[in-house]
């Protein structure tokens, strides 16, 4: 089964949205064994609906429109995809009650123009809506019924799916993939991502060069993120199962040569790994922050259940916060700045202090675009005795555990967010090395 | 003039990839009166390519391709384009002097395949990458030029563009827009979007709904965001100059209705206002935050410069952080529980005791997904005297300032990043509103 994909907005053209529910279709798609071959997005524009659904209703198995079922005139798929089925359309009773039962439970009157979206072709099958009001519709297109003369070998299917991917993704997972499932015989495509930090990606890539280079039912691709490379492993196969083993067996290899500068794979992230971690172990943690100034500390805490584990912290962005609540002590953050060693190791080890956790993690640095002026002895960047600024992107990072307190010395690239996410990055692997 | 985009690529149809390119090619050529019509996403594909290629020139005065530029067998577009046009591919010695100029920089062996890029269809012009290796190019087509046998009245405009948006981007910007604004002739689109947060959509919409209803050359549509409701204002016009007025009135007008609602436009965003309200005021903000575990300091410290107003703050995530160090008594957390209003206000006027800040935020609420268990007197979420668990999104927010302290509930709905991400939205607009 081959499938295109019409994406329906005068809103993607002129760049208003970027499309990803074309994206999603795809993932979904492969992984049923569906090939999609093209994706167009037109306006909302009947000729040009036309012309497209009636392009790739004569090339592909199966087309899906994206958008234009809402209940404005600018809304012209139904109206479209009627005409160029020749199929009627028919108020669809079941759906208008839907519908009126939505407005009715927000208190809400329902315009009549939403009356519309009850209109179905004749003969399709209804994909409830569960999240809008617009539902989709799939319509079985058999040899010879379309009015364009076109006699397809078997049949066609044509689904409508509303464009707001929070209406269409739950569709698709709940309503479409269902009924394509029994009809889908293609080769199947699925794939793995293991997720990697601390290395460049030249250096993965040098490790795993061989296995880039595999062609065939087997590949593995190399993407690079900041502070992160992924390595994606896909398989094609006839089932799902000889796709999952053809993964797993590559997986296996790669897991083998990068052990434990892996960290995650596809939907897991660093945070989660590390909130997981500390659980099993049975450990609390506290931060120290200065030049990320929260952002480490907000990605612990979007962990769902990290308040067991994580305590809080501070974020010292003024000197002074580093002195008292931390107890930092003055005489050093003026004698090497606070943009150094011996203040990173100071902070870890002042957090722990402050909050009787059993580790400490603290980042001090230099996020830019520009280096902080030299006047005022707390509040500079500058090292003692030394007018020569420290750059932009140094960030020392202190970890404080029962065991030991260490300092690593990291130089980020890249604008201010990126020094600052990338140095959450490097900390959180940091305390996930520890802990595996 | 008119214009289609065509996009290369098996990772864009597999949803590997969201495609970015695409949305940015259609806003600059929006704005330089350029209608785009269309959209179409194919793979590594030479037959399929090339079909999607002649079917847009045979439609569109200027064609664009992104992607397929690179120096692997999978990058067929130089091939299927030379195909397509019938124009011979030539090597560039400029190209391939600064391909070989960007390998010694990096001080890696320029790989042979690389020379590929280098090679160019006869009498294109050259864009230069700034970034990558892949140059893109430019190729008029004249009346009976092209070999399947189309006499176009006037000329064609076919450009290649490499993939990576880091590429794409600038260099559509610096090197394509000039060229194509001699030929641009069109309608001009250009919009202005004017930011509010604290009102629904619906309280917006009852606000401008005449405004909404406008159509011609100037309309105004209404996009909700998370905690932030946009009203887009977008006018068509002959020129830029005519196109900015009709958008400056209808801007007035909003302005006049919303007035202190609007935080920003465009391109500003929420902290940005906020840090330069503090700047112009001169006075110095501190958080206490437990929620949103350290997001609103990670968004205030986003700003470049914002050391200079931004003191820092406390993640107070256990409840002994918010008795030490910000001091709120542990009888208030037992009566009142850790979500009450009583704590957030004891933590406002805490986070400003210690760190002597002019202004000082606090934010205690529920984040869920579940809310925490009722076990222990200072852990529990639940009131004094009820077994009745706060709900999921319940916030207080606390502000202090010289002049009083205030303490604002809310009730936000989604998930765990979505209530943190609303909490310091409200936040930070509770700032604004106090200096504006």
């Amino acid at each position: 089964m081959e499938a295109e994909v019409v994406a329906i907005g005068t809103e993607l053209l002129l760049g208003f949205v970027v499309n990803s529910d074309t994206a999603f279709l795809g993932r979904v798609l492969a992984g049923l064994g569906i090939g999609c071959t093209r994706q167009v997005t037109v306006g909302d524009n009947r000729r040009r609906l036309a012309e497209a659904i009636r392009a790739a209703l004569s090339r592909a198995d199966l087309v899906i429109t994206c958008g234009g079922l809402g209940p404005t005139v600018d809304d012209v798929t139904l109206e479209t995809i009627a005409e160029v089925t020749g199929r009627r359309l028919i108020l669809n009773r079941e759906v208008l009650r839907r519908i009126k039962a939505r407005f009715a439970r927000l208190k809400i009157r329902m315009p009549k123009s939403n009356v519309r979206q009850a209109m179905i072709p004749e003969g399709a099958i209804v994909l409830p809506n569960e999240i809008g009001t617009a539902p989709g519709f799939l319509i079985k297109l058999e040899g010879g019924q379309t009015p364009w003369g076109l006699t397809p070998s078997g049949f066609r299917l044509l689904a409508a799916l509303p464009g707001p991917p929070a209406e269409l993704m739950p569709m698709v997972k709940e309503r479409l993939v269902p009924l394509l499932k029994r009809r889908a015989s293609g080769t199947i495509i699925l794939s793995k991502t293991l997720k990697l930090t601390g290395l460049t990606e030249s250096e993965v890539d040098a490790k795993v060069r061989d296995l880039l280079a595999l062609t065939g039912s087997v590949t593995v691709g190399i993407y690079a993120h900041p502070a992160q490379v992924d390595l994606r492993v896909t398989a094609k196969a006839s089932n799902s199962a000889q796709a999952k083993r053809l993964i797993q067996r590559i997986e296996g290899k790669i897991r083998r040569r990068l052990k434990r500068l892996i960290f995650g794979a596809d939907e897991e992230t660093l945070e989660g790994t590390v909130g997981a971690l500390l659980k099993k172990k049975r450990l609390t943690l506290a931060a120290a922050e200065s030049i990320t100034g929260g952002l480490l500390q907000h990605r612990i805490t979007e962990v769902p259940g990290s308040s067991a584990y994580f305590l809080g912290g501070v974020v010292a962005y003024a000197n002074a916060l580093k002195v008292s609540p931390l107890g930092v002590e003055g005489s050093l953050l003026r004698r090497h700045g606070a943009v150094s060693p011996q203040a990173a190791k100071a902070m870890a080890a002042g957090i722990r202090r402050l909050t009787g956790s059993d580790l400490g993690i603290s980042l001090t640095g230099i996020a830019g675009p520009t280096v902080a002026s030299a006047k005022g002895g707390l509040t500079t960047a500058l090292g003692p005795g030394s007018t020569r600024p420290k750059p932009v992107g140094l960030v020392y990072i202190g970890f404080s555990s029962p065991e030991r307190i260490e300092v690593h010395r990291h130089c980020f690239s890249g604008s201010r967010s990126a020094v600052k996410f990338k140095a959450s990055q490097a900390a959180l692997d940091l305390i996930r090395r520890y802990l595996s």
